[in-house]
Protein backbone atom coordinates (compact mmCIF):
# COMPACT_ATOMS: atom_id res chain seq x y z
CA UNK A 1 0.00 0.00 0.00
CA UNK A 2 1.37 3.29 -0.63
CA UNK A 3 0.42 6.31 1.29
CA UNK A 4 -0.77 10.09 -0.28
CA UNK A 5 2.19 10.80 1.79
CA UNK A 6 4.72 8.40 0.11
CA UNK A 7 3.09 9.53 -3.05
CA UNK A 8 4.13 12.97 -2.80
CA UNK A 9 7.40 12.56 -1.93
CA UNK A 10 8.18 10.19 -4.94
CA UNK A 11 6.38 13.05 -6.67
CA UNK A 12 8.97 15.54 -4.91
CA UNK A 13 11.90 13.70 -6.24
CA UNK A 14 10.78 13.06 -9.52
CA UNK A 15 9.74 16.97 -10.07
CA UNK A 16 13.26 18.08 -8.46
CA UNK A 17 14.90 15.39 -10.99
CA UNK A 18 12.91 16.03 -13.34
CA UNK A 19 12.87 19.65 -13.43
CA UNK A 20 9.18 20.15 -13.10
CA UNK A 21 9.58 21.41 -9.72
CA UNK A 22 12.18 23.99 -9.81
CA UNK A 23 15.07 24.34 -7.13
CA UNK A 24 15.93 28.19 -6.67
CA UNK A 25 18.76 29.20 -4.52
CA UNK A 26 18.26 31.86 -2.55
CA UNK A 27 21.64 32.16 -1.21
CA UNK A 28 24.73 34.74 -0.84
CA UNK A 29 27.94 33.17 -1.97
CA UNK A 30 30.06 33.33 1.51
CA UNK A 31 33.25 34.55 0.45
CA UNK A 32 35.43 37.46 2.55
CA UNK A 33 33.76 40.05 0.31
CA UNK A 34 30.40 39.04 2.05
CA UNK A 35 29.02 42.14 3.52
CA UNK A 36 28.69 41.92 7.32
CA UNK A 37 26.85 43.89 9.47
CA UNK A 38 28.71 46.55 11.69
CA UNK A 39 27.60 47.48 15.21
CA UNK A 40 28.33 51.15 17.14
CA UNK A 41 32.27 50.42 18.11
CA UNK A 42 31.05 49.96 21.55
CA UNK A 43 29.18 46.79 20.91
CA UNK A 44 30.74 43.02 20.15
CA UNK A 45 31.18 42.51 15.93
CA UNK A 46 29.93 39.69 14.09
CA UNK A 47 33.19 38.04 11.82
CA UNK A 48 33.60 38.68 8.02
CA UNK A 49 33.97 35.19 6.65
CA UNK A 50 37.49 33.95 6.70
CA UNK A 51 39.17 30.87 5.08
CA UNK A 52 42.23 28.86 5.37
CA UNK A 53 43.39 26.63 3.28
CA UNK A 54 44.52 23.23 4.72
CA UNK A 55 45.55 21.37 1.73
CA UNK A 56 45.36 21.90 -1.81
CA UNK A 57 46.83 18.33 -3.50
CA UNK A 58 49.97 18.74 -2.18
CA UNK A 59 52.09 18.37 0.65
CA UNK A 60 50.11 18.88 3.09
CA UNK A 61 47.50 16.69 1.94
CA UNK A 62 48.27 14.38 -1.23
CA UNK A 63 45.00 13.75 -3.34
CA UNK A 64 42.71 16.57 -1.23
CA UNK A 65 41.64 19.74 -0.86
CA UNK A 66 39.64 21.40 1.98
CA UNK A 67 39.58 24.45 3.79
CA UNK A 68 39.11 26.06 7.75
CA UNK A 69 36.53 29.06 8.03
CA UNK A 70 35.86 31.07 10.09
CA UNK A 71 32.42 32.91 10.55
CA UNK A 72 29.66 34.17 12.28
CA UNK A 73 26.46 32.81 13.39
CA UNK A 74 24.85 35.81 11.47
CA UNK A 75 26.84 36.21 8.57
CA UNK A 76 26.16 36.24 5.29
CA UNK A 77 22.31 34.78 4.19
CA UNK A 78 21.79 33.21 7.46
CA UNK A 79 18.78 31.92 9.98
CA UNK A 80 17.42 33.66 13.54
CA UNK A 81 16.52 30.96 15.95
CA UNK A 82 14.28 33.04 18.67
CA UNK A 83 17.27 33.09 21.12
CA UNK A 84 19.24 35.50 19.08
CA UNK A 85 16.90 38.05 20.75
CA UNK A 86 16.31 38.82 24.26
CA UNK A 87 12.53 38.48 24.71
CA UNK A 88 13.17 34.99 22.96
CA UNK A 89 15.71 34.05 25.15
CA UNK A 90 13.62 31.79 27.67
CA UNK A 91 10.93 29.76 25.05
CA UNK A 92 11.64 26.34 24.63
CA UNK A 93 13.47 24.81 21.76
CA UNK A 94 14.65 28.53 20.77
CA UNK A 95 18.30 27.71 19.68
CA UNK A 96 18.97 26.09 16.23
CA UNK A 97 19.89 23.37 17.30
CA UNK A 98 16.65 22.54 19.35
CA UNK A 99 13.78 24.60 16.68
CA UNK A 100 12.12 21.45 15.56
CA UNK A 101 13.32 19.95 12.43
CA UNK A 102 10.06 19.83 10.23
CA UNK A 103 10.47 23.58 10.74
CA UNK A 104 12.80 24.04 8.40
CA UNK A 105 10.93 23.24 5.31
CA UNK A 106 8.01 25.76 5.28
CA UNK A 107 5.65 27.53 2.40
CA UNK A 108 6.16 31.06 1.61
CA UNK A 109 4.43 33.98 0.51
CA UNK A 110 6.36 36.76 -1.32
CA UNK A 111 5.29 40.53 -1.16
CA UNK A 112 7.29 42.87 -3.25
CA UNK A 113 7.73 46.16 -2.22
CA UNK A 114 10.97 46.86 -4.36
CA UNK A 115 9.57 49.89 -6.41
CA UNK A 116 8.56 51.82 -2.97
CA UNK A 117 12.16 51.11 -2.05
CA UNK A 118 13.98 52.32 -4.80
CA UNK A 119 12.09 55.78 -3.90
CA UNK A 120 12.97 55.28 -0.43
CA UNK A 121 15.65 53.31 1.06
CA UNK A 122 14.18 53.72 4.60
CA UNK A 123 10.71 52.18 3.08
CA UNK A 124 8.71 50.41 5.66
CA UNK A 125 6.27 47.38 4.94
CA UNK A 126 2.51 48.58 5.80
CA UNK A 127 0.06 46.70 7.18
CA UNK A 128 -2.13 48.41 4.06
CA UNK A 129 0.81 46.79 1.89
CA UNK A 130 -0.45 43.53 3.33
CA UNK A 131 -3.97 44.34 2.90
CA UNK A 132 -3.10 45.17 -1.06
CA UNK A 133 -1.20 41.53 -1.16
CA UNK A 134 -4.02 40.02 0.34
CA UNK A 135 -6.57 41.54 -1.78
CA UNK A 136 -4.97 40.03 -5.08
CA UNK A 137 -3.47 36.56 -3.38
CA UNK A 138 -5.70 35.85 -1.26
CA UNK A 139 -5.05 35.74 2.61
CA UNK A 140 -1.63 34.76 4.52
CA UNK A 141 -2.44 31.22 5.62
CA UNK A 142 -0.86 30.56 9.04
CA UNK A 143 2.82 29.09 9.25
CA UNK A 144 4.14 30.34 5.88
CA UNK A 145 7.45 32.53 5.22
CA UNK A 146 6.90 35.74 4.37
CA UNK A 147 9.62 37.29 2.31
CA UNK A 148 10.08 40.28 1.21
CA UNK A 149 10.93 41.15 -1.66
CA UNK A 150 12.88 44.54 -1.92
CA UNK A 151 15.29 43.85 -4.92
CA UNK A 152 18.13 45.00 -2.26
CA UNK A 153 19.90 42.15 -3.20
CA UNK A 154 20.46 43.49 -6.48
CA UNK A 155 22.99 46.54 -5.78
CA UNK A 156 26.42 46.93 -5.37
CA UNK A 157 27.41 46.33 -2.09
CA UNK A 158 28.50 49.56 -1.17
CA UNK A 159 24.35 50.72 -1.53
CA UNK A 160 23.44 47.22 -0.32
CA UNK A 161 24.88 47.95 2.69
CA UNK A 162 23.69 51.83 2.76
CA UNK A 163 26.06 53.56 5.71
CA UNK A 164 25.74 57.29 6.22
CA UNK A 165 26.81 59.03 9.16
CA UNK A 166 23.83 58.17 10.92
CA UNK A 167 23.75 54.01 10.13
CA UNK A 168 22.56 52.08 7.32
CA UNK A 169 19.49 53.08 5.32
CA UNK A 170 17.41 49.96 4.48
CA UNK A 171 14.40 48.90 4.40
CA UNK A 172 12.10 46.71 6.63
CA UNK A 173 8.97 46.22 8.13
CA UNK A 174 6.96 48.86 10.42
CA UNK A 175 6.02 47.78 13.92
CA UNK A 176 2.37 47.73 12.70
CA UNK A 177 3.27 45.35 9.89
CA UNK A 178 5.12 43.08 12.13
CA UNK A 179 2.27 43.22 14.84
CA UNK A 180 -0.12 42.22 11.94
CA UNK A 181 2.46 39.19 10.80
CA UNK A 182 2.56 37.96 14.09
CA UNK A 183 -0.32 38.26 15.72
CA UNK A 184 -3.36 37.78 12.88
CA UNK A 185 -1.39 36.04 10.29
CA UNK A 186 0.49 33.36 12.59
CA UNK A 187 3.67 33.72 10.16
CA UNK A 188 6.17 31.32 10.50
CA UNK A 189 8.83 33.67 9.89
CA UNK A 190 10.40 36.81 8.20
CA UNK A 191 12.84 36.73 5.49
CA UNK A 192 14.88 39.59 3.40
CA UNK A 193 17.39 40.09 1.21
CA UNK A 194 18.76 42.95 3.24
CA UNK A 195 21.58 42.25 6.11
CA UNK A 196 19.24 42.44 9.07
CA UNK A 197 14.74 41.05 9.65
CA UNK A 198 14.60 44.80 10.76
CA UNK A 199 15.21 48.49 8.49
CA UNK A 200 18.60 50.30 8.62
CA UNK A 201 17.25 52.34 11.05
CA UNK A 202 14.79 50.66 13.11
CA UNK A 203 16.71 51.07 16.32
CA UNK A 204 14.01 54.60 16.17
CA UNK A 205 10.75 52.58 16.07
CA UNK A 206 8.48 51.72 18.81
CA UNK A 207 9.74 49.26 19.78
CA UNK A 208 13.50 49.19 18.77
CA UNK A 209 14.39 46.42 16.21
CA UNK A 210 10.10 45.02 15.69
CA UNK A 211 11.01 42.62 13.64
CA UNK A 212 13.73 40.69 15.98
CA UNK A 213 11.84 41.81 19.24
CA UNK A 214 8.17 40.26 18.10
CA UNK A 215 9.27 37.45 15.98
CA UNK A 216 11.48 36.12 18.33
CA UNK A 217 8.86 36.72 21.32
CA UNK A 218 6.24 34.35 19.54
CA UNK A 219 9.04 31.52 19.07
CA UNK A 220 9.62 32.93 14.85
CA UNK A 221 12.57 33.09 12.78
CA UNK A 222 14.38 34.88 10.54
CA UNK A 223 16.01 34.51 7.60
CA UNK A 224 18.43 37.64 5.85
CA UNK A 225 20.77 38.58 2.96
CA UNK A 226 18.57 36.03 0.41
CA UNK A 227 18.43 36.46 -2.92
CA UNK A 228 16.65 35.50 -5.96
CA UNK A 229 13.02 36.55 -4.63
CA UNK A 230 12.08 38.15 -7.96
CA UNK A 231 12.31 34.79 -9.22
CA UNK A 232 9.88 32.88 -6.84
CA UNK A 233 5.74 33.37 -7.13
CA UNK A 234 3.67 35.15 -4.38
CA UNK A 235 2.60 32.06 -3.47
CA UNK A 236 2.90 28.22 -3.83
CA UNK A 237 6.93 27.94 -3.10
CA UNK A 238 8.30 25.91 -0.56
CA UNK A 239 11.43 27.35 1.74
CA UNK A 240 13.96 25.01 2.57
CA UNK A 241 16.45 26.47 5.15
CA UNK A 242 17.72 24.35 7.79
CA UNK A 243 20.76 26.03 9.97
CA UNK A 244 24.08 23.77 11.21
CA UNK A 245 23.09 22.21 14.24
CA UNK A 246 25.46 24.70 16.22
CA UNK A 247 24.97 23.69 20.31
CA UNK A 248 22.88 26.47 21.97
CA UNK A 249 23.57 28.53 19.06
CA UNK A 250 21.39 31.86 17.83
CA UNK A 251 21.70 31.22 14.23
CA UNK A 252 23.41 30.13 11.62
CA UNK A 253 24.58 30.86 7.75
CA UNK A 254 22.73 28.27 6.03
CA UNK A 255 21.83 27.56 2.18
CA UNK A 256 18.53 28.60 1.33
CA UNK A 257 16.37 26.69 -1.31
CA UNK A 258 13.11 27.27 -2.59
CA UNK A 259 11.32 24.35 -4.77
CA UNK A 260 8.87 26.23 -7.10
CA UNK A 261 6.32 24.94 -9.42
CA UNK A 262 7.19 25.85 -13.37
CA UNK B 1 -5.19 25.90 -13.33
CA UNK B 2 -2.98 23.88 -10.84
CA UNK B 3 -0.06 21.87 -11.95
CA UNK B 4 0.71 18.20 -10.21
CA UNK B 5 4.10 20.30 -9.28
CA UNK B 6 1.91 22.92 -7.47
CA UNK B 7 -0.17 20.35 -5.98
CA UNK B 8 2.70 18.13 -5.08
CA UNK B 9 4.77 20.99 -2.75
CA UNK B 10 1.20 21.64 -1.40
CA UNK B 11 0.77 18.69 0.05
CA UNK B 12 4.67 18.23 0.25
CA UNK B 13 4.25 21.56 3.08
CA UNK B 14 0.93 19.97 4.54
CA UNK B 15 2.07 16.42 5.08
CA UNK B 16 5.35 18.57 6.44
CA UNK B 17 2.59 20.71 9.18
CA UNK B 18 0.40 18.25 9.79
CA UNK B 19 2.89 15.40 10.72
CA UNK B 20 1.94 12.74 7.92
CA UNK B 21 5.74 13.50 6.75
CA UNK B 22 8.23 13.04 9.32
CA UNK B 23 11.28 15.45 9.42
CA UNK B 24 14.34 12.82 10.80
CA UNK B 25 16.69 15.03 11.97
CA UNK B 26 20.60 12.98 10.27
CA UNK B 27 22.59 15.29 12.07
CA UNK B 28 25.29 15.36 14.97
CA UNK B 29 25.22 18.97 16.96
CA UNK B 30 28.20 20.83 16.37
CA UNK B 31 29.98 21.82 19.84
CA UNK B 32 34.12 21.62 20.78
CA UNK B 33 32.88 18.20 21.61
CA UNK B 34 32.37 17.26 17.77
CA UNK B 35 35.09 14.40 16.79
CA UNK B 36 37.07 15.68 13.78
CA UNK B 37 39.00 13.54 11.67
CA UNK B 38 42.67 13.33 12.69
CA UNK B 39 45.27 12.43 9.90
CA UNK B 40 49.26 11.60 10.12
CA UNK B 41 51.25 14.70 11.49
CA UNK B 42 52.66 15.68 7.91
CA UNK B 43 49.14 16.69 6.79
CA UNK B 44 47.57 19.83 7.19
CA UNK B 45 44.82 19.56 9.96
CA UNK B 46 41.04 20.35 10.24
CA UNK B 47 39.87 22.74 12.53
CA UNK B 48 37.42 20.97 15.43
CA UNK B 49 34.22 23.19 15.99
CA UNK B 50 35.23 26.26 18.16
CA UNK B 51 32.61 28.76 19.39
CA UNK B 52 33.50 32.40 20.67
CA UNK B 53 30.58 34.27 22.28
CA UNK B 54 30.04 37.90 20.90
CA UNK B 55 27.00 39.03 23.22
CA UNK B 56 24.33 37.62 25.43
CA UNK B 57 21.81 40.27 26.33
CA UNK B 58 25.05 42.06 28.23
CA UNK B 59 26.80 45.49 27.23
CA UNK B 60 28.33 43.75 24.33
CA UNK B 61 25.16 43.45 23.16
CA UNK B 62 22.10 44.80 25.41
CA UNK B 63 19.45 42.61 23.52
CA UNK B 64 20.80 40.32 21.39
CA UNK B 65 23.30 36.77 22.06
CA UNK B 66 25.28 35.34 19.00
CA UNK B 67 28.70 33.98 18.19
CA UNK B 68 31.51 33.51 15.90
CA UNK B 69 32.81 30.20 15.18
CA UNK B 70 35.77 28.55 13.70
CA UNK B 71 35.58 25.09 12.02
CA UNK B 72 36.31 23.14 8.77
CA UNK B 73 34.77 22.32 5.79
CA UNK B 74 35.27 18.79 7.14
CA UNK B 75 33.67 19.26 10.41
CA UNK B 76 30.70 17.07 12.28
CA UNK B 77 28.34 16.47 10.03
CA UNK B 78 29.24 17.24 6.06
CA UNK B 79 29.09 17.37 2.73
CA UNK B 80 31.96 16.71 0.29
CA UNK B 81 32.06 18.09 -3.09
CA UNK B 82 33.91 16.41 -6.39
CA UNK B 83 36.59 19.03 -6.01
CA UNK B 84 37.83 17.80 -2.53
CA UNK B 85 39.33 14.80 -4.14
CA UNK B 86 42.03 15.25 -6.98
CA UNK B 87 39.79 13.21 -9.03
CA UNK B 88 37.37 15.84 -9.12
CA UNK B 89 39.41 18.58 -9.73
CA UNK B 90 38.95 19.48 -12.73
CA UNK B 91 35.56 18.80 -13.41
CA UNK B 92 32.43 21.37 -14.05
CA UNK B 93 30.22 22.64 -11.28
CA UNK B 94 32.52 20.63 -8.40
CA UNK B 95 32.89 22.92 -5.59
CA UNK B 96 29.55 23.74 -3.01
CA UNK B 97 28.89 27.19 -4.74
CA UNK B 98 28.63 25.83 -8.00
CA UNK B 99 27.10 22.21 -8.10
CA UNK B 100 23.58 22.06 -9.00
CA UNK B 101 20.94 22.94 -6.36
CA UNK B 102 18.59 20.64 -7.31
CA UNK B 103 21.12 18.25 -6.50
CA UNK B 104 20.61 19.23 -2.67
CA UNK B 105 16.90 17.11 -2.73
CA UNK B 106 17.70 13.58 -3.58
CA UNK B 107 15.99 10.32 -2.66
CA UNK B 108 17.51 7.95 -0.22
CA UNK B 109 18.29 3.94 -0.08
CA UNK B 110 19.32 2.58 3.15
CA UNK B 111 21.46 -0.87 3.38
CA UNK B 112 21.85 -2.34 7.29
CA UNK B 113 25.06 -3.34 7.76
CA UNK B 114 24.99 -3.09 11.19
CA UNK B 115 25.38 -6.51 12.35
CA UNK B 116 28.48 -7.58 10.36
CA UNK B 117 30.13 -4.02 11.67
CA UNK B 118 29.31 -4.74 15.20
CA UNK B 119 31.12 -8.42 14.58
CA UNK B 120 33.66 -6.63 12.89
CA UNK B 121 35.33 -3.06 13.10
CA UNK B 122 36.72 -2.80 9.63
CA UNK B 123 33.43 -4.42 7.79
CA UNK B 124 33.96 -3.68 4.02
CA UNK B 125 30.17 -3.54 1.99
CA UNK B 126 30.42 -5.74 -0.54
CA UNK B 127 28.60 -6.18 -3.48
CA UNK B 128 26.89 -9.39 -2.50
CA UNK B 129 25.32 -7.39 0.61
CA UNK B 130 23.99 -4.61 -2.20
CA UNK B 131 22.45 -7.33 -4.39
CA UNK B 132 21.22 -9.13 -1.41
CA UNK B 133 19.43 -5.62 -0.25
CA UNK B 134 18.16 -5.44 -4.09
CA UNK B 135 16.59 -9.20 -3.80
CA UNK B 136 14.29 -7.62 -1.39
CA UNK B 137 13.86 -3.81 -1.96
CA UNK B 138 13.92 -4.14 -5.45
CA UNK B 139 17.05 -2.72 -7.88
CA UNK B 140 18.58 0.95 -6.52
CA UNK B 141 17.28 3.40 -8.80
CA UNK B 142 19.62 5.96 -10.73
CA UNK B 143 20.46 9.07 -8.43
CA UNK B 144 19.57 8.57 -5.38
CA UNK B 145 21.87 8.59 -1.94
CA UNK B 146 23.27 5.26 -0.95
CA UNK B 147 23.11 5.31 3.23
CA UNK B 148 25.33 3.26 4.93
CA UNK B 149 23.42 2.29 8.71
CA UNK B 150 26.51 1.03 10.65
CA UNK B 151 25.09 2.18 14.08
CA UNK B 152 28.76 3.52 14.35
CA UNK B 153 26.57 6.98 15.42
CA UNK B 154 25.55 5.39 18.41
CA UNK B 155 29.01 4.61 19.83
CA UNK B 156 30.89 6.49 22.34
CA UNK B 157 33.22 9.15 21.16
CA UNK B 158 36.09 7.00 21.78
CA UNK B 159 34.85 3.93 20.18
CA UNK B 160 33.35 6.24 17.19
CA UNK B 161 36.78 7.28 16.31
CA UNK B 162 38.02 3.69 17.41
CA UNK B 163 41.70 4.84 16.78
CA UNK B 164 44.53 2.15 17.80
CA UNK B 165 48.60 2.49 16.56
CA UNK B 166 48.18 1.81 13.13
CA UNK B 167 45.45 4.50 12.40
CA UNK B 168 41.37 3.90 12.58
CA UNK B 169 39.41 1.04 12.50
CA UNK B 170 35.95 2.13 11.16
CA UNK B 171 34.06 0.32 8.43
CA UNK B 172 33.30 1.87 5.09
CA UNK B 173 32.68 0.59 1.12
CA UNK B 174 34.73 -2.24 -0.58
CA UNK B 175 36.36 -0.85 -4.26
CA UNK B 176 34.12 -3.38 -5.83
CA UNK B 177 31.10 -2.04 -4.00
CA UNK B 178 31.70 1.35 -4.83
CA UNK B 179 32.25 0.63 -8.46
CA UNK B 180 29.08 -1.24 -8.58
CA UNK B 181 27.16 1.77 -6.97
CA UNK B 182 29.21 4.40 -9.22
CA UNK B 183 29.22 2.56 -12.79
CA UNK B 184 26.47 -0.23 -12.57
CA UNK B 185 23.78 1.95 -10.21
CA UNK B 186 24.62 5.85 -11.09
CA UNK B 187 24.68 6.47 -7.47
CA UNK B 188 24.04 10.20 -6.16
CA UNK B 189 26.33 10.22 -3.56
CA UNK B 190 27.45 7.84 -0.15
CA UNK B 191 26.80 8.78 2.91
CA UNK B 192 27.96 7.10 6.34
CA UNK B 193 27.94 8.06 10.06
CA UNK B 194 31.19 7.03 10.42
CA UNK B 195 33.94 10.63 9.42
CA UNK B 196 34.74 9.66 6.51
CA UNK B 197 32.97 8.04 3.45
CA UNK B 198 35.76 5.65 3.15
CA UNK B 199 36.87 3.29 5.84
CA UNK B 200 39.47 3.48 8.64
CA UNK B 201 41.70 1.31 7.04
CA UNK B 202 41.06 2.55 3.51
CA UNK B 203 44.61 3.68 2.52
CA UNK B 204 45.66 0.02 1.98
CA UNK B 205 42.85 -0.10 -0.21
CA UNK B 206 43.12 -0.28 -4.43
CA UNK B 207 43.01 2.58 -4.93
CA UNK B 208 43.76 4.16 -1.73
CA UNK B 209 40.42 5.69 -0.54
CA UNK B 210 37.70 4.63 -2.85
CA UNK B 211 34.90 5.95 -1.94
CA UNK B 212 36.82 9.73 -2.08
CA UNK B 213 38.53 8.53 -5.39
CA UNK B 214 35.32 7.09 -7.59
CA UNK B 215 32.32 9.16 -6.04
CA UNK B 216 34.08 12.26 -6.98
CA UNK B 217 35.96 11.14 -9.97
CA UNK B 218 32.60 10.94 -11.06
CA UNK B 219 31.32 14.28 -9.93
CA UNK B 220 29.00 13.18 -6.77
CA UNK B 221 28.50 13.55 -3.58
CA UNK B 222 29.77 12.50 0.17
CA UNK B 223 27.95 12.77 3.34
CA UNK B 224 29.57 11.82 6.87
CA UNK B 225 28.66 11.60 10.32
CA UNK B 226 24.95 10.96 9.74
CA UNK B 227 23.10 9.77 13.17
CA UNK B 228 19.46 8.17 13.30
CA UNK B 229 19.46 6.40 9.75
CA UNK B 230 18.29 3.75 11.96
CA UNK B 231 15.19 5.81 11.78
CA UNK B 232 14.91 5.14 7.87
CA UNK B 233 12.55 3.08 5.79
CA UNK B 234 15.39 1.25 3.23
CA UNK B 235 13.74 3.19 0.57
CA UNK B 236 11.24 6.19 -0.12
CA UNK B 237 13.08 8.75 1.99
CA UNK B 238 13.94 12.27 0.43
CA UNK B 239 17.32 13.71 1.55
CA UNK B 240 17.62 17.40 2.12
CA UNK B 241 21.50 18.02 2.04
CA UNK B 242 22.36 21.39 1.05
CA UNK B 243 26.12 22.64 2.08
CA UNK B 244 26.87 26.19 2.55
CA UNK B 245 27.53 28.27 -0.34
CA UNK B 246 31.07 28.69 0.66
CA UNK B 247 33.30 30.21 -2.68
CA UNK B 248 35.43 27.34 -3.97
CA UNK B 249 34.26 25.21 -1.13
CA UNK B 250 35.45 21.85 -1.09
CA UNK B 251 32.49 20.41 1.32
CA UNK B 252 30.49 22.40 4.63
CA UNK B 253 28.94 21.37 7.62
CA UNK B 254 25.30 21.14 6.91
CA UNK B 255 22.08 20.39 8.64
CA UNK B 256 20.86 17.32 7.10
CA UNK B 257 17.12 16.47 7.21
CA UNK B 258 15.16 13.02 5.70
CA UNK B 259 11.76 13.77 4.44
CA UNK B 260 10.00 10.00 5.82
CA UNK B 261 6.11 9.12 4.70
CA UNK B 262 4.86 7.92 8.14
MN1 LIG C 1 20.76 37.70 12.23
MN1 LIG D 1 34.80 15.12 4.14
Amino acid sequence: MTSQASQTLQSLAQGIAGGSIRTVDLTQTLSPDTPTLVLPPEFGQCSPFKVEEISRYDERGVAWYWNNFTVSEHTGTHFDAPVHWVTGKDLDNNCVDTAPPADFVAPAVVIDVSKQCAADPDYLLTVADIEAWEAEHGRIPPRHWVLLRTDWSKRSVEDYVNRRDDGAHTPGPSTEAVKFLVDERDAHGFGVETIGTDAGQAHLLKPAYPAHTLFHAAGRYGLQCLENLDKLPPTGAVIVAAPLKIQGGSGSPLRVLALVAD
